[in-house]
Formats: C-alpha cells, sequence, structure tokens
C-alpha cells in the first residue's frame, strides 16, 4: 500500500466517521422527538436542532421528513433487536419480561405515533407498512429464539404472536399512564399461561 | 294536569328529541372523522360539516373539540358495551372472537387517535386517561362476566387483563393492514389457551 492511498485513507476516515456520528445523532434525535412531540410536532427542523446539527446537513442525509423519521424507527429497532439477541440464555419468565419491556420505552411510543400518522397519511402509509412487516418478523424470529419455541408444533407459531400482541397492547396501556404495576402482574401470570403451552 | 301545561310539554318533547338526534349525529360523526382523519384533521366545524349541523349548534352542544370527541369515544364505546352485554349466552371461543372484534372497527381506531393525540396534548390528557380507566373497567367487567371467569381463583383477574392487552395488540396490528387471516388464526389458538386457563 502506497503512501498516497494511506494518506488518502487517514483522510477519509474521519470524515466518514463525522458523517456516521451525525447520522445517529439526528436518528436519535429524531425517535426522542417522536415519542415526545408525535408526528404534528416532528419536523427536520426541530430535530436537527435537538441534535446540535444545521438543517442542510440533515437534509443531506435524509431528504424527506419521512426519510429521517421511518429511518429513526428503524435504526433503534435494530439496536434493540441486537441487544436482545446478545442476551444470555435465561429461564422463560425472564425472557418474556424483556420482551414485554420493548414495548414500554421511547421506540415504542415514537413508532406508535408513526404507525397512527401512517394509518391517514399517504406519504408515510407504504413505507410505515413495509417497515412494520420488517420489524415485526424480525422481533417473531428473536422471540421464538429466546423461549426456545418449536414452531413444527401446531398451535405454538400462533401462541407466540398472540403473545407479541398482547406486549403490544401493553405497550399501548402504558402511554397515558405508568401501567407498571398492572403490567408487572399481567406478566407474571401470563409467563407461567405461556411456559406450560410452550412445553419442553 | 291543566291544559297549559300539556300543551307545553307536547312543545318541548319533540324539541328535546330534535336535540338529542343533533347530539347523536354529531357523536357519530366525530367518531367517523377522527377514525378516518387522526386528531389533527378533526375539528369541531369538520364533524358539523359532516353531520349536516350549523357550526353554532354543535358548539351548542360541545362548548370544546375536547368535549366533542371525548363525548363521541365515551358514546361509542358505551353502546358497544350495551351490545355486548345483550349477547346471547355462547361458548367461551365465540365470547373471545366477540371481545376482540371491539378492538378492531372505527371505534378503536377513533380511541386510538384520541389516545395518542392525548400524550401530548395537555389539555385532553387528563380526560381521556379518566375516560379510558372507565371505559376499561367497564370492558373488564363485561369481559369476565361472559367468559364465565371466577375472579375469586388466584391469576384469573390478570388472565382476563392479559387477554383484553392482547386484544388491544390485535387491534393496533389492524390499523395499517387488513390483519384478519393472522388475527382468526391467533384468537383460535388463545381461545383455546383461555379456554384452559379459566377452567370451567
Amino acid at each position: 500500500m502506497g503512501v498516497v492511498s494511506a494518506t488518502a485513507r487517514s483522510d477519509r476516515y474521519p470524515k466518514q466517521d463525522r458523517s456516521r456520528a451525525t447520522r445517529q445523532k439526528l436518528l436519535e434525535a429524531a425517535v426522542a422527538c417522536l415519542a415526545e412531540h408525535g408526528w404534528t410536532g416532528s419536523t427536520v427542523t426541530v430535530v436537527a436542532e435537538r441534535a446540535g446539527v444545521s438543517r442542510g446537513a440533515a437534509q443531506h442525509h435524509f431528504p424527506t421528513r419521512e426519510d429521517l423519521f421511518t429511518a429513526a424507527v428503524e435504526y433503534v429497532a435494530e439496536q434493540r433487536s441486537s441487544a436482545l439477541r446478545e442476551l444470555p440464555a435465561q429461564d422463560r419468565r425472564s425472557v418474556v419480561a424483556a420482551l414485554v419491556d420493548l414495548y414500554t420505552g421511547p421506540l415504542f411510543r415514537a413508532a406508535l405515533h408513526l404507525w397512527v400518522a401512517a394509518s391517514h397519511e399517504e406519504q408515510l402509509h407504504a413505507r410505515v407498512t413495509e417497515l412494520e412487516a420488517r420489524v415485526g418478523r424480525e422481533t417473531h424470529r428473536i422471540a421464538v429464539e429466546l423461549l426456545r419455541a418449536d414452531e413444527s408444533v401446531p398451535g405454538v407459531r400462533e401462541t407466540v404472536q398472540g403473545f407479541l400482541d398482547m406486549a403490544r397492547g401493553l405497550g399501548l396501556a402504558n402511554v397515558l399512564t405508568d401501567d407498571r404495576a398492572r403490567r408487572e402482574r399481567v406478566v407474571e401470570q401470563w409467563a407461567g399461561l405461556l411456559d406450560g403451552a410452550l412445553g419442553d
């Protein structure tokens, strides 16, 4: 490798790093903004300001509002998936609790706002539907693995799906009020029922 | 009873009927509007127009936007509750399907928009939280009754709550796409789990 290309690389890499850091700051600010202010209150300008990035730089990374917010929800969903996949092997009750936790933080809140806005905003509908299907499949795959569920057994697939629907419903119940106490009792009870339904 | 008061009554009753009919038209239009256009697109003016009522008459019945939309969601929720309470005795699988249906129509869609808007709109938050708690308690009561669930048995209360959370999650999954085929398989499987968990 010659001196010239080595120099070119050392120039290029920090720039890529800076660009990646800017992108990350924008994505994280976008999720926080969506979770706090909803779709109507979430614009590229508000997010750029929150991230400490110029509006021009924000638009360089994300040409439209839809680009920014769908990318943000996907980015954070991927981070959550990676964190789940790195969990050490655990008993089913802990896995159930960890999966339910996916639906009670700012990511769920942000995704919910995007989802609801997409139901009546044409520019969002196709993109969010596609994103949701992708994130949903990935979450299902992780849940099956962590719960050690054998989907070749009839009904097991639907048992896991219904559990993830329950987790989503618990997330919705937590949007307006802190529902933690009730949720813990429901999770405790259903973890037992699920454990029985999934077998060894 | 004298002639004068009898005349006064015959004058008054039709007027009350008309007023009640106007109120109902507004409430139904408000739910439809919220379900289709979301909170941002739902104003008293839009609803009055849809109901074929003057804006003044609408404001006479509902002084604020918040009054109109919270009353509308409550009105339709009460209608649904009454319809459920009048169902003939059925097996648990049919009851489970009927309860899940509560969360897949325009009422759930309207309530969802109101709920999500309330998470970041101060004027709505307290009212919707209170409304939601009231409707939630009533739905739970009806579910316990229709499912013939014995809440004196430890865990049964949480079993029913978790099932209603699942129904809510299924409703959310139906907002962007027609999720009926998947939902029917999940409901079939969970009706079995629930039946086993609730016993005779």
